[in-house]
């Protein structure tokens, strides 16, 4: 069976010394998070997936989810329990707001923890972080009565919450939408349609579902235009605040797919069901985006989360499987064979998809930063400039973190061999599951297209213009610093790279947009590859610093990352200039054929 | 359901205008093989693969095989009709020795009907598959008894056959193989021990099957140097031929696994099983490997096979899904909104997967023809020159089809959006059964090793000088022509990096062997690249022939292969330089850590 540690030791190394989280004391909920309350929540939350989350990951994938007659439907064995834990703990309401029983603690922390959780039991990870997502938009969004009767029950896990964006006939295109909603006339509205692949929207885990509807009213203009957002609770709250009356909402079937089995996709029939409006008329598919940025954060954290619990699998079974002698003569002379780990090309395998999760690891939580920034800076011109951070950087996370972190899952199940085609190693498993991630919260060519057709214009270009000051900057303060030239150097060239295929679009997509769809994947892995080096550089930096400081008793762990580093840059980065090639093509070639020719 | 249909004409373009098979009349089995023949066969094995094998790919992978109690494995319904199908047809012995029922024609057509077969239905075309290489093994090694009491059983499809290699602590290397062998006195032996992973070795479709079992005879020399192959049939033969007493080997349990599961992959137990050798003491892994290159080009063909079909239902797919409008403009105005194939990201998606299946399944004829010229020309410089180049492209094919066939099924399965992942679609399924090609018959690490620690350096380079020499030779013979510089120029370019690298090797590796291994994979992929660039450039020089020979009833399909080899030039092959910057930095990093430091 595999097993899983979660990465405390590194996720503390890059917070306090790569990132330095102290140095945000003046923003709300950072000053409560010291060195200290950081080790001990981490270590807490690594227990609980170690110990209780892990175990159940590969019995909840063989049993899955199942639905009965009644619509109702039942999560594998272990799960409720390990429900209640998670619930008791409170770790649903980490960075959620104190009024509403929150912790408000940076939502920095809760990434961590995200991760911890999707490396332990992705399918299960799905039910409080998809609650967490419906948080956000009742935060953001909702009046006070509906904070107030559904922030407390959330926050506390007790209720549970999904989002209802796809039917049948349209998932990326949501002006499609026919889910209908009819006013009462008592601010009320009957819902009536169907939903499809809505994650957690049946379940035994909690006495109330709460979900987030995408719906036309009656009347409203076609289009994106005429989408209203709605809460639809499966049970209706009452007087009290307790689950009442029974909502025409119900569970059609569970959908029989590649991984993630141990999570209900549900088809959901609308039935005039009774919805109230979250946030203003026909701007659903705006209260809907601003919890779509946590969301797809959330989901580039599953892609790093499926390549790191691989990864350590693979470690271990690569230290352990006896095959073939070394190239350089046999190392292992007292057994029959050497441990794989010898072998070049194995090493390849285990460096690529290490020194991708350090600097993924990093990339997520500068990220995250930059989102608790927005949310809780009194300063408007750091709020804004953290946004445009995050906003450019999102759909990169998203896309590029689980394209690659997929890919990993798939080299790391590789080095078992045969093994890893088999289902009681556990490998093939991390694959299923990684691959979701490429596809929901918007499928990566969509994320491409965000980054390319919306967050690059922006403004003006204000965010990638931030990006490269941020990054040429730090190039050039560290120019000559002999110590960091392996870094800064590569990193100074994929930037020049991005900068290239960045004028690119500017030359040449303007005035035909085809351009900028033909080069918007390789351009959203240009940009991730160049902020992963920008990353590693600054681990680098840290390393160095902690090295000259003397720090002797872990010097092993700082050496180890400037060898990681290297790597990346010698031989995963590279594949910028490949990147900046097949953009600079353009549109024509593949736009000649007629569909009927391909 | 998915669908299939066979790339009939495609086939006959490659093996009639680009390949030009008619110049190999002077081979025995090529002057049966008239255009008029070639075609109907591939037309006949179609008609089957479409209407008999497709059909059952879905419903065989849901139910599986089932072992019974007494070691029986049932395979899914339907399976035994088919088989029984198959066989009448004669297709197992399509390229077989006539002298045992044999129809004798190129071993090239049987490649063609392979791809077809594992496009349709990949776990139900491996139980002819394997025991095609069986019949290959008895064929080149066993003695003339052996020939007459199993060859013509094999080749009717009576019988089948398996391949008995990997034991639960030995895959890669077969050295330290346990599975031991006693001599009965009278030329037989006791086999005893533990197989795994081996496909279709048991199941309902055939009244017998041979076991090909290495094993390591009493006292033999340690390592690969004391194993020996046995053939060990599951009923001995009587004296008439037929299945007499039931041998001491039976399936233990079938393993479950990530895909392909209407194979029976089995554990098979040797319990004092009576066994004959095949060729020599000690000598088994020799035989076996003779036997490898066809199986290795035969799962490269899986590789190209699933990513034809996950591209042919992803293609239609993408041209009737309706989801938003044309960055260049609503094409569809009258529905709601386009079919997805106007938006370039999907287009990019179709044409890399496009443009690979074609110039992979150029290359696996081209290595095919190989194949056919070593085994039957009596030329013997013309023989070894064909036996290098397979050599050298075998574990290439192998290695790029089933890396690249695995991602382009991915990639195909992502146009789907949330579609993809479901079951009831099918795209997943390509996905799963794609997955082992990139593991079995060596997993795809050990090819790259093959490649550059073996074929490269084997009788002092000739098989790569050969292969420089000829694409340099079509790239010098064309440098002047105009309509072809669009691929001859891109062409030159790879062969360049490709000849850098090899120089490279030769460089740093003899001294360093690790520099090798750090650089085999991307070797491996780069070398592929080139090959398949070198087959646009021919494909293009024969479309563009068509064209001036005023084929105006089918010039479309001509201008799209120009269209289709001017994308793998301009969007794939620029992967060549980030293939040579990675091999050119060595292995040094890769190998600085210990491996406790990882």
């Amino acid at each position: 069976m595999p097993t899983y540690k979660a990465p405390v030791d590194d996720t503390l190394f890059l917070l306090n010394d790569v990132l330095k989280i102290e140095r945000y004391g003046n923003i709300p909920g950072f000053a409560d998070a010291t060195p200290d309350v950081v080790r001990a929540i981490l270590q807490e939350g690594a227990k609980l997936c170690e110990d209780v989350l892990a175990p159940l990951n590969q019995s909840g994938d063989r049993e899955g989810c199942t639905r009965h007659d009644d619509g109702s439907v039942t999560t594998p064995e272990g799960f409720k329990g390990a429900y209640d834990t998670f619930v008791e703990s409170g770790w649903i309401g980490l960075a959620a707001d104190p009024n509403y029983g929150g912790q408000g603690l940076p939502y920095t922390l809760a990434a961590v923890i995200n991760e911890f959780v999707s490396s332990a039991n992705m399918a299960f990870g799905m039910y409080p972080g998809l609650t967490q997502g419906a948080i956000a938009a009742i935060q953001l969004h909702g009046t006070d009565d509906q904070k107030a009767t559904y922030l407390p029950k959330m926050i506390a896990g007790t209720w549970s919450g999904t989002m209802n964006l796809t039917e049948p006939h349209c998932g990326t295109d949501l002006g499609l939408i026919k889910t209908k909603a009819v006013p009462n006339g008592d601010g009320s509205y009957k819902i009536s349609g169907q939903k499809i692949f809505i994650s957690a929207g049946e379940h035994d885990l909690t006495e109330n579902i709460v979900h987030l509807v995408l719906a036309r009213i009656e009347g409203a203009p076609e289009g994106v235009k005429g989408i209203s957002l709605f809460v639809v609770p499966k049970f209706v709250p009452d007087a009290d605040g307790n689950p009442g009356e029974r909502n025409g909402v119900s569970c059609g079937s569970i959908e029989e797919k590649m991984g993630i089995h141990a999570n209900a996709t549900c088809v959901m029939n609308y039935d005039e069901a009774t919805g109230w409006l979250v946030g203003t008329e026909h701007k659903g598919l705006r209260a809907m985006f601003t919890m779509m940025n946590e969301a797809r954060l959330g989901v580039g954290i599953q892609g790093l989360a499926q390549s790191e619990v691989a990864y350590q699998n693979a470690l271990a079974y690569a230290k352990e499987r006896l095959q073939g002698r070394a190239l350089s003569g046999a190392q292992a002379e007292d057994k029959p064979a050497d441990p794989i780990i010898v072998h070049p090309d194995v090493r390849r395998v285990l460096m690529n998809v290490k020194a991708f999760n350090e600097a993924a690891r990093a990339l997520v939580l500068w990220t995250a930063i930059k989102g608790d920034i927005h949310a809780r800076s009194g300063d408007e011109t750091e709020s804004q400039a953290a946004d445009d951070m995050m906003g450019l950087l999102t759909p990169v996370i998203k896309g590029v973190l689980t394209d690659k972190g997929f890919e990993n899952a798939v080299s790391a199940q590789q080095l078992y061999g045969g093994h890893g085609y088999i289902a009681e190693w556990g490998m093939e498993q991390f694959v299923r599951d990684a691959r979701i991630a490429m596809i929901y919260e918007g499928a990566n060519g969509i994320q491409a297209l965000d980054l390319v057709g919306r967050k690059l214009p922006k403004d003006g270009g204000r965010a990638i213009m931030a990006f490269f000051q941020e990054v040429g900057t730090f190039v050039e303060d560290r120019k000559d610093d002999e110590a960091l030239a392996a870094y800064v150097e590569p990193l100074k060239k994929a930037a020049e790279d991005l900068q290239a295929a960045t004028m690119w679009f500017m030359n040449n997509a303007m005035t035909k947009p085809n351009n900028a769809g033909a080069g918007s994947t390789d351009y959203m892995h240009l940009l991730g590859l160049t902020a992963l080096a920008y990353m590693w550089a600054q681990i680098a930096e840290a390393a160095n610093e902690k090295l000259a400081d003397g720090a002797s008793d872990n010097a092993a762990f700082y050496e180890t990352k400037l060898v990681t580093g290297r790597y990346f840059m010698e031989r995963v980065l590279p594949e910028t200039s490949a990147h900046l090639a097949r953009i600079s093509t353009g549109a024509d070639t593949m736009m000649a054929l007629d569909a009927e020719a391909f």
